[in-house]
């Protein structure tokens, strides 16, 4: 919520019948306060969208009424804050494709009365989508329309070399939804099953946990090996959560990682499924990153999927996907889907009856997981645009990453490894002792306070790392790969550090 | 989930690897069953997309793969079970200016590419919306696009003659999803803290009361006085709660009713109010059918804001609305907003700081919010065909409503109110004792036992009233009246309840 604009939209005047009493409190009603709620919501965190990013907001606001009058010592706002690349100010172009479809989809007559603006393939895909699914303004299978989720099935099976079952995928409103349901349903005894998390993680997943009364286990990545996922700190993760009576239910792998961009070797993939067969560990597989790549050939991605099939395994396993990352970036359509391996049936009914309460996910958001799954061929009308746009963005993506991560590792101070995948880095930063004191006297963490003050500073926002979780006595903070222009942009956030650390020093 | 279409999409057989091992659970492997899932989920039941509408479902799949060799007694299945105006078979049209909107934002260049097929107002909204939300494929503020708050303000304000405040109002995934985050902050005691809740309800209600184990305390409606709401029955049930060691937290009323379609007189609502005060309740009002009001004239719509406002009480008030009812009829979309009354600045942030973790509502239901509050104006070049078509189906709705009533009413043993608002009709069935025993028999309430007999022999899919709750030895079912031809539809469903009458006399 805004706080600077706390305008009311009011009637005229003369609408406005008399009151008939003085509003006051019944003697006997007691107000509805934040501690009469429900404790496991006061409980929730979420930093991506936290302090910083309401500050944000509040700067956004004064610019855009102010004019230059604004006082502030920047022009416009940067939100680093969150993987959001068709954000204002970032403007990553939509693939064409994708919302030449959405657009007859929406008004089919669109075809007949302007055939010439649109690819035939397209008018072609939109067609056979509309027989499929009907009015996009119709509720569809709570699971998801079954032609999407069966071509969503022939993705995964070309993507993997095995079968996949459309009855065992959902679609859902982005994979944050199924990430959601899922530990939902997992938490079978408050505050005394677990799940187990990287640090540093997604805050998604500790929120979540929060919100159903879940115990977090947080396992810690490996920063000097370019965060990889050790066996052992898991095991030991494990063994702790028993000791304290937790009992773990489910992993999540984060794959390629967020914050970190890592991504896991095979070898190791086969590690994590030989320890969820040993402790009856559901593996929740976050894999919205997929297809964010920077150096394929040296750093390429495997589904879990895929090693669970390899090795035959019997371990339940649910993917997630999301049509808001890869270069589609299609945030605001909210679309995405899980695929459920080794469940049972019963299982199966019981996440479909949840889904059911909620309808269905957002129509237009399934469309998107269709084009996802299935793009332009080569030789369709469309194909060159796609591949034109999806390359473009793909490489702007991996030579911002690297030119920011050289930049940032340059500074004093400051230590980063070059993320192979996703969209963000996730730099370490040494902070002067002062700093951290003048943090403690302001009631912040000490890497809350350095994100707060670049945002006072430079108008960047970023999320500091105490969001995602780090070690005792570490500091890092979030910033996404989005922004272009990248030489002013990393400019600013090397002139900040520097004035930082000499200030504080 | 349909189970008739379990395909399964492979991979041919050559990219298959040799599989390493032999598929079995490890001996120490527990499997996932439904059994270790979260006992509060296992509770859930909802009616509306249960047994009988995945029969439906299957019914569905079996007509189209197996053309005239279905071997059923239909040749189509009617879904009256679900307010989904605009599903296959129903084809109830979209209000075109929304369509037109929509598929602006979702290709801007459109307008460019194609002006002369689009009104005028249509483009200058679409570039409005354009200019404040940013693409539509971007996450938006989690309260939803502030300018369209700004909107839904001035469409109360303007409904109500009080004022509204944008950041108040949050923009949400289709009602249910605000419905079910309020639920679940309210449930500040497992299974200690309540939510009055009318009988006949809409499942949401006891669906969700039961993922967040909070007790639902029902109240039911008078169906002898058009399913009047009273408030000594309210009372009553308070007090049972109270004796049962439940606190109630807060009161749901639906208006216009669902299932019943009943209206409540702005002296009932007073009354509601004045006991919301008494007992400290938070009002849920869930007042998405607001525009479907069949009689105005003699029965009108009242807001509970308006009414709160007139009363100047301060008791904590939500009231939801949804784009997926009225005569937009646009679920497909999952958009709606629910509006806070009386909430603290602190409780408001708790609500934010929950949304913020799914990130926002899809941005074509935020669109389709902006176009409900925002119809076309008299003289603007989209009016004519919008006033048309939204009359039309005003117009459809209100007739077949009350022609469907009519005929039922004439069916021995079938009474049924004539609704005055909402989609549906909520006919009373008296069903002879040896249809109750044959229910009883197959392990089946007896008011499912008739609707899946209906089913069967008609192909249309209605709702027992055993899933939305009515008194011991009472037997209805709701069904939508959104299903065109009422004639001939009507016809099955009288030629269904003679022969059923017949066969178990």
């Amino acid at each position: 919520m805004s706080k600077t604009t706390s305008l009311f939209v009011s009637p005229p005047a003369v609408l406005r019948p008399r009151l008939s009493r003085p509003l006051r409190l019944p003697s006997s009603m007691r107000p509805l306060t934040v501690d009469s709620l429900n404790p496991a919501i006061r409980n929730v965190q979420y930093a991506v969208r936290g302090e910083l990013a309401i500050k944000a907001e509040e700067y956004r606001v004064r610019l855009q009424e102010n004019g230059a009058d604004h006082g502030l010592p920047f022009d416009r706002v940067i939100s680093s804050n969150i993987g959001n690349p068709q954000q204002k100010g970032l403007d990553q172009p939509p693939v064409t494709f994708v919302r030449q479809v959405a657009a007859l989809m929406e008004w089919p007559e669109l075809a007949n009365l302007a055939p010439q603006v649109f690819p035939k393939d397209v008018i072609a895909r939109a067609k056979e989508l509309h027989n499929e699914t009907g009015s996009i303004g119709a509720y569809s299978h709570s699971q998801g329309v079954p032609f999407i989720r069966k071509n969503v099935a022939k993705f995964i099976s070309d993507r993997d070399g095995y079968p996949s079952n459309p009855n065992h995928i959902f679609l859902t409103t982005g994979a944050s939804a199924g990430v959601s349901l899922l530990i939902s349903m997992l938490i079978s005894k408050p505050n005394k099953s677990g799940i187990l998390i990287p640090i540093p993680q997604y805050p998604l997943y500790t929120a979540t946990l929060a919100q159903y009364s879940g115990a977090a286990i947080p396992y810690h990545l490996d920063e000097s090996a370019e965060w990889s996922t050790s066996i052992d700190e898991i095991k030991a993760a494990i063994d702790k959560a028993l000791r304290d009576g937790i009992e773990p239910r489910a992993l999540v792998i984060i794959n390629p990682g967020n914050p970190t961009g890592a991504l896991l070797s095979q070898e190791t993939q086969a590690a994590i499924v030989a320890l969820c067969e040993e402790h009856s560990l559901v593996l929740l597989a976050d894999e919205v990153y997929q297809s964010n790549l920077h150096r394929p050939a040296t750093h390429p991605f495997t589904s879990f999927k895929k090693v669970v099939r390899d090795l035959n395994s019997p371990i339940p396993l649910i993917s997630f996907h999301s049509i808001s990352k890869g270069v589609s970036g299609e945030c605001g359509r909210r679309g995405g889907y899980f695929e459920c391996t080794n469940l049972s049936d019963d299982v199966i009914a019981t996440i479909y009856k949840m889904v059911s309460v909620s309808l269905c996910p957002p129509l237009q958001g399934q469309i998107g997981v269709d084009c996802l799954v299935r793009p332009p061929k080569q030789g369709e009308e469309s194909y060159p645009l796609w591949k034109e746009e999806t390359d473009k963005t793909h490489k702007a993506l991996a030579e911002r990453t690297q030119i920011m991560a050289e930049r940032l590792n340059k500074l004093p101070g400051v230590s980063c490894v070059d993320s192979p995948s996703a969209l963000y880095l996730y730099p370490r930063i040494e902070l002067p002792e002062k700093a951290i004191a003048a943090a403690k006297a302001a009631g912040k963490e000490p890497d809350a306070f350095y994100a707060l003050a670049l945002l006072d500073a430079t108008g960047i926002c970023v999320v500091p790392g105490s969001g995602f979780g780090q070690k005792e006595g570490e500091h890092h903070y979030r910033l996404t790969c989005l922004c272009p222009g990248v030489d002013q942009y990393v400019g600013k956030l090397e002139k900040f550090h520097l004035e930082f650390t000499r200030k504080y020093s």
